[in-house]
């Protein structure tokens, strides 16, 4: 299955004065383990899109089980669960790799539009993109909080 | 209707490299509209839900329009949209004050669970917290984005 | 006297894990002080500044007392401390507003170095820059801790 | 010559509207850094001085070059440049590992108190960690800019 692992190293100052990550720190994370990912899907374009090809349109993330910081990195699994003609869907799963049982801390979802920083507009996805993101294609993971 | 309208000051490090509001602050900016909002609600007793009688559970967001950092607020409204046994959700609109149109720039929507962090072990709402939170009741904010 | 006087709101995440106010945090609320002060003694032209006309060479900070998160912000007051041909200080002392006796809870000196973003090489500082800054030129602050 | 050298991963939300690592982000770096040398200089030990054995008293840094994002970490270098009764110095040097000519991109200089959370007193240095401490004991990092 195509899912991206990545390890993503904590910050002490990810929590906060309850001594857990903090919610909001969670999706920092998040972010940079998509760059990580980006890097290996879409290869020397990734700058481009990291430069501002693509904007976070909508996110979405439920909290599992508390989590404290240690030296060792967490694991972000990422997969594309989702893909339009000007925008595509990320699942993420926080995982902790010195965890038995393999559990998950975190699930999360952000839909990623294509983006044109320079006249500030959007833009449609180009195939090779396309052709890019469809190699990722995997089913979305499962948020259970919606209403 | 019962909308708790909230000023919070943006900081110039709010804003990442391409130079608007990072979609990651605007839920830090978020968590200041609420700790204002809970003294508001539940005046003396905010203080202890502060010191972590409620964790974010899940979070939902849509980004409708780029923010770029200036001295004078933002305006977040918020509102209770949901109350159950042991959580509620919050809903959240992000307005310029300086807006003409009053245009939202985000939308939100945050679950808390009643947590006893002593214990580390969820609780459930008491009456009085209940009975505070069912004045501040209103209808959901309009979140566009779920599949 | 001329000394500038900021009201600079605290976030609750400006805590860490300890309770406090953490150490780097502090140096954001500078920042954002600074901005604040520089829009007063450049007027208009505080935007271009702020837009990369100056950057951080140098900065020095000592921590007197504790700070914890409350709604109330907390005073920041700012001098021009010295002025160089394409540099100069600014001098911060750290107030809590609500204290009696007028507590300093930190203070902290920076060296701005007029720079041109564009060509990203230094500048001399005009003399309307100069002449600005030196209406607010004041003693440096009384740091102790310099071996 | 007892130089601990630490590899920090930068994140892409260190970079502020510049384009650039932002200065006080710098000071975020060189907190993991001591972190991390923290555990090898005291062990076991470590642990209880970073749940609050130590706190950060006085910094001082100098930016010598601009730093931008990329996915390989910086290289954090650290000693100890001099112990007291109840603190002790902490000098650093950022540098690219991918540099040729292993250019420095910033100096700074930490002054840590040994200190009592649970009491809120500060503490003597006890023998073991003033032992630990000497085994890493070097000549002051070269900061330029005081006056």
């Amino acid at each position: 299955m195509p899912i991206t692992t990545t390890l993503v190293p904590l910050r002490w100052s990810d929590m906060d004065a309850y001594g857990h990550v903090n919610n909001v720190q969670y999706l920092r994370l998040l972010e940079e383990a998509r760059i990580t990912a980006f890097a290996q899907w879409f290869g020397s374009g990734s700058e481009e899109m990291l430069q501002g090809g693509v904007i976070v349109a909508r996110q979405e993330i439920e909290y599992l089980r508390p989590l404290v910081y240690r030296l060792a990195p967490v694991r972000i699994d990422l997969r594309v669960s989702q893909i339009g003609g000007a925008s595509f869907e990320v699942g993420y799963e926080v995982r902790d790799p010195q965890d038995v049982g393999d559990a998950v801390y975190a699930r999360a979802e952000t839909t990623l539009a294509a983006f044109d920083l320079a006249t500030e507009r959007p833009r449609r996805l180009p195939q090779t993109e396309r052709d890019a993101l469809r190699t990722q294609l995997e089913a979305p993971v499962a948020l259970r909080g919606r209403r």
